[in-house]
């Protein structure tokens, strides 16, 4: 059930795990490849005061981005970074959350550093770290008011699944549960930087979208519908390799997990309707075709996160909450 | 972690779901096709008397089944039926646990039956319904002594997971979560009773034996093993594809949940170790094809539930004190 509010703490069935004894705002950060985004979370549940800044990559360059985004919050809250309760982080990357160490952070240039340490010495603030597919589910659950177990999908740079059950992120062994994108599929033989051939994530990522259509530029999920519908070489089948990825992914954690919602997020969402509709047309053919699958409901248990959701910058901020 | 005895309550995580109000023995039940157990749990979450007896079908033989075995536990624990704190059955059928009604539990010959209230009425005693595996999953956890997530996957007339996070059973709509056997490969065409083509279930599973492996009779576990040896017809090929369907299973929930725990149950489990180094060999097979999976250490997860394991009728009763 979406909703236009973000509920206040006391709303969500988040809260049982949320600690009343936080009286001071507490910030989320998402760290992401070329963007970070920041905001406050009150002790209320609300969304204070938010900031976007480009990410500098490198363990030096992350550092940096992170104590400018604290500045920048703190400035726009009319307080000291000192006032702020604590730090939650998310970010592509194998967090350990015992130690704040960040692994196989590819994106941000980052292959081992014990960043939450470093951000701990540096602000005198707790510091948790988490990574950002997970943390965005945890924001999407609390935003969307979502009770049950959420299955969120992030289709952006690359390919994941965060789970969310009854208000608790799962994270699983060395943080990898939902790491869907490397789920091999036999007929898509492209390699994977991950070693095996056809995982999801080589043909329905942003990633892949650069490397196998040329076309797409850059940002090649600002261009894809467009170049669909008019035909551009290589886009059709494109569109298609992503929805039919996206389906897997979709019936994968279906079976599995049986969850009550399933949302969209990531930035290729924002290719709209011709992904959306194209995902939510296979999933109503599979299930004409099985009896059986009628029972998971996945066609009208689908959602988008809606655009512009703080969820991956709130999600971060309620782990220091959790 | 396999321990040599069960933990008492008090010793395990599930003991956060579990009431310490109950002061009187629980009944545990697992309703199979053709054979029925059941055994008392006592309020120190010690196995007391247990009994086996087979199944007679249709929800008048269901119900007669449990009545029956009712009446061998009290006369073993020397108590009146009445005696008992309450009962929890798990049965092979999609459960209603607010109405206590089953539906499509084919091998019981039982369609839709409101099988929880009817045995309330009768015994004057609360019942609680599971699907089986589910039931075996939280069992195994329990008598194992498995913290964190435990994905149990049931080798058995059909395929399917139980998942149990944190010492709780994970249902999903409809109690759906974990019902893997109908994820359908592309490359096996096998049609399967569910309307779809190539499941895990139609080449993984008991009731996939009898049907395409002829030489196997109507138990064709127990012959396996020794029939692919020996190089009968047909054998070796059975072999492989029941060690593909595990290994495709364990890989899905692998890379879904991460699981700490990975144990296989279910009658096919008896197969051995043509089937178990056949399936550890696999995975430790993908693991070495990318240093990403390395990351699960599915092989060294991977356990097997004891040979007479009372996990199935032990997880029943626990249902009854969750």
């Amino acid at each position: 059930m979406p909703r236009s509010q973000p509920p206040t703490l006391s709303e969500t069935r988040g809260l049982t795990l949320i600690t009343t004894e936080h009286t001071r705002p507490v910030v989320g950060i998402d760290i992401g490849g070329t963007k970070t985004a920041a905001s406050v979370l009150t002790p209320d549940g609300e969304v204070g005061a938010t900031a976007q800044l480009p990410t500098e990559r490198g363990t030096e360059g992350v550092t940096k981005t992170v104590l400018q985004a604290l500045d920048l919050l703190a400035q726009q809250s009319d307080c000291a970074v000192s006032d702020f309760g604590a730090i939650g982080i998310g970010l592509p990357g194998q967090v350990n959350q015992a130690t704040g160490e960040v692994k196989h952070a590819h994106n941000l240039d980052m292959q081992s550093f014990a960043l939450g340490h470093h951000l701990e010495t540096l602000t005198g603030l707790s510091v948790r770290l988490e990574n950002d597919v997970t943390a965005a589910a945890l924001g999407t659950a609390f935003l969307q008011g979502i009770d049950g177990t959420l299955a969120y999908l992030n289709l952006g740079t690359g390919l994941a699944a965060g789970i969310v059950i009854d208000g608790k992120p799962l994270r699983g062994v060395g943080g990898l549960a939902g790491e869907i994108g490397h789920f091999a599929l036999a007929p898509h033989q492209r390699l994977c930087p991950c070693g095996q051939r056809g995982c999801l994530e080589t043909f329905a990522s942003g990633s892949a979208l650069i490397k196998y259509w040329p076309g797409g530029g850059e940002h090649p999920g600002w261009r894809l519908a467009a170049a669909a519908a008019n035909d551009e070489p290589g886009a059709r089948e494109a569109l298609d390799l992503l929805i039919e990825g996206a389906v897997e992914a979709i019936r994968l954690l279906g079976i599995t997990l049986a969850p009550d919602h399933v949302v969209i997020g990531g930035g290729l969402r924002m290719v709209g309707a011709p992904l959306i509709e194209g995902i939510r047309g296979r999933l109503t053919d599979l299930q004409n075709s099985s009896e059986f699958l009628v029972g998971f409901g996945l066609p009208h248990r689908l959602q988008v996160l809606p655009e512009g959701s703080p969820a991956a910058t709130v999600g971060a901020a309620l782990l220091v909450r959790t």
